[in-house]
C-alpha cells in the first residue's frame, strides 16, 4: 500500500524538480540575452525535454506537459517576470538552494525514467540508459539551444556518473521487492546526496 | 463548404512557405560555405523540421514530406542550382519578398500546427504551443546545424511571440465557429501583418 | 536462399560499423576533454543516433541497441578504458583503418536504412532519404553536442553524397530482383569504394 504522504511527497518532488530545472533555463537565457518568448522555449525545453525524449522512445502518451497542462501556464507566466524573479530568486535563494533543486530534478527524473521504462518491459541496463538520458537530456537541450558544448559532457564533476550509479541503486532495490514509493525515495536520495557530495569533497571525473 | 477557390490559395500558401523556409536554408548553407549535399539537408530540416516534430508528437504518419513526395525532389533539384538560383532570386526578389514568404511560412506552419494538435484532443494551450513549435523549429534545426544560437531566441524582433498571439486568434475565431478556413486565412494573415508590422514600426522585445 | 555465410558477413560488417561509428565518438570527445560518461554518451549517441531517428520515423520497435544490448554494454566497458584504448588504436590502428570502418558503417547504416523504409512501404526517394539519414546523423549529433557545424555538412569532400548514390543503386539492384543479402553488400561496397576513392582521387564538392 502506497502511503499518502509519500504520493504528497513524490508530488512535491516533481515539482520541485520542474520548476529547478525550467529556472535553469531562465539563468541560462538571461546570460544569452534571450526575449520574453525565447526565455520560455528554453526553460520548457529544459523542464520536459528529458521526459519527452523518453516518451518517444518508448511510445507513451500523453506526455506529462499535455496531461499536466498547469506546469506549461506556470513556466509561461514566469517567462514574462524571469528578469524579477532571478533578482527575486538570487535574493532569497542561494547559489546552494538551486543546486539541492537542480540535484533533485536529476535524480527524481532519473529514477523515474528507470522505472517507466522497466515497466515498459526494458531490460534493465536499457531502463537504465533511458533513466539516465531522461535525467540530463532537457539539459543538454538547454546547452545545444544556447550553443554551448553541453554541461553534462563537459563538466568534470560527476553529473551523468550520480545519477547512472542511482539508476543502478532503484535496480537493486526493485530486485529486493521494496516497495516501489520507498525504492524511488530512497534512490532519489541517493543521487541528490551523491550530486552534494561532489561539490562538498570536490570530486572530479578524471579526463 | 469550403470554397474550391480557398482551397486552392491554401495549396498555395503551403507551397510558397515551404520554398520561403528552404531557401532560408540555402541562404543560411551559403554563409557557411555547405556543399549542395550539405545545403540539400538543411534547406530539407528547415522546410519540414517543425511539421516532423509536430508528427512525432502527435503520433501522426505519414509525414508530410512522404505523402509530397514531390517538394523533397525539388528541393533537391534546387540544391543542385541553390548559388546560382540565389543570384537569381537575390537580383529577381528583393529582401522584402523573403520576408513576407518567411512570414507566409511562420503563419501557415503555426496555424496548421495549432488545427492539427487541437483535432488530435490535445487541450488548447498544449495545441498552441505545438503550433508554435511547428512553425520555429525548422528555422531552429537550421541554426543549430550551423552552429549558431538559434535567431528565435536571439532576436529581439518579436517572431515567435507573433505566431503565439496568432494561434490564440485562431483558437477564439474556432470557438466562435468560423469556418475553418477562414480562420486558418484569417490567423495566418495576422501573423503575417503582425510580423511585418515588427519591422514598419521597428518593434523589439525587452531583453 | 540467404547462404549462412553472407549472414556472417553482414553481422560482422554490422558490429565493425557500430564500434566505428563509435570510436569516432570516442576521438572527438577526447579533442573536447569530456570525461568518462561523457565520453560514453557521445559514443553512444554517434553509434545509434542514425538508426533511432529512423525508427523513431518508421515507428518501428524495438530498437536496435535494446534488442542487442551487448553493444550498449561494450561501448560503456570501452568509454572506462576509452583513453588507454585511443592510445592502443592509435598504434595499432593506422587513420586509414577508420577511415575504412566509418566508410563501412556509413555504406552498411544507409543501405540497412533505405532497405527498411523501403519494406515499410515508403516510395522510394523518400527510403533512400532515410536511409541517408540513418547513415549520417549519427555524426550530426555528435557534432552538435561537441558543439561543431557537422562534418558532413562543412566537409567538402562527398560524404552524404556517396550514400546518396549508393542507395539508389541498392534501389535499381532491389528493382532487378537480386537477392537482398547481394544487393545490400554490393551497395555497401559501393558507398565503401567511392567514400575511399574520393580521398584517393582528392575529390571535391563544389561550394
Amino acid at each position: 500500500m502506497i502511503h499518502p504522504r509519500l504520493t504528497l511527497a513524490l508530488t512535491i518532488m516533481e515539482a520541485l524538480a520542474i520548476f529547478a530545472y525550467a529556472i535553469s533555463g531562465f539563468i541560462e537565457a538571461r546570460t544569452r540575452r534571450l526575449d520574453a518568448v525565447g526565455t520560455f522555449l528554453v526553460a520548457v525545453a529544459t523542464a520536459f525535454g528529458g521526459g519527452t525524449l523518453r516518451d518517444v522512445l518508448l511510445e507513451r502518451r500523453p506526455f506529462y506537459w499535455v496531461e499536466h497542462q498547469g506546469y506549461l501556464i506556470a513556466i509561461f507566466v514566469m517567462s514574462l517576470f524571469a528578469p524579477t524573479l532571478l533578482k527575486m530568486t538570487s535574493r532569497l535563494l542561494s547559489e546552494r538552494v538551486l543546486l539541492v533543486a537542480d540535484a533533485i530534478g536529476l535524480g527524481l527524473f532519473s529514477i523515474s525514467g528507470t522505472s517507466i521504462a522497466h515497466d515498459a518491459q526494458m531490460p534493465w541496463f536499457t531502463s537504465v540508459m533511458m533513466g539516465v538520458l531522461a535525467g540530463v537530456f532537457g539539459g543538454v537541450i538547454r546547452d545545444v539551444l544556447c550553443n554551448e558544448v553541453p554541461l553534462i559532457l563537459r563538466d568534470s564533476r560527476p553529473y551523468a556518473t550520480c545519477a547512472f550509479v542511482g539508476c543502478w541503486l532503484y535496480v537493486l532495490l526493485d530486485y529486493m521487492n521494496f516497495d516501489t514509493v520507498y525504492s524511488v525515495l530512497i534512490a532519489t536520495a541517493f543521487i541528490l546526496l551523491a550530486r552534494l557530495a561532489t561539490f562538498r569533497f570536490n570530486v572530479r571525473l578524471p579526463h
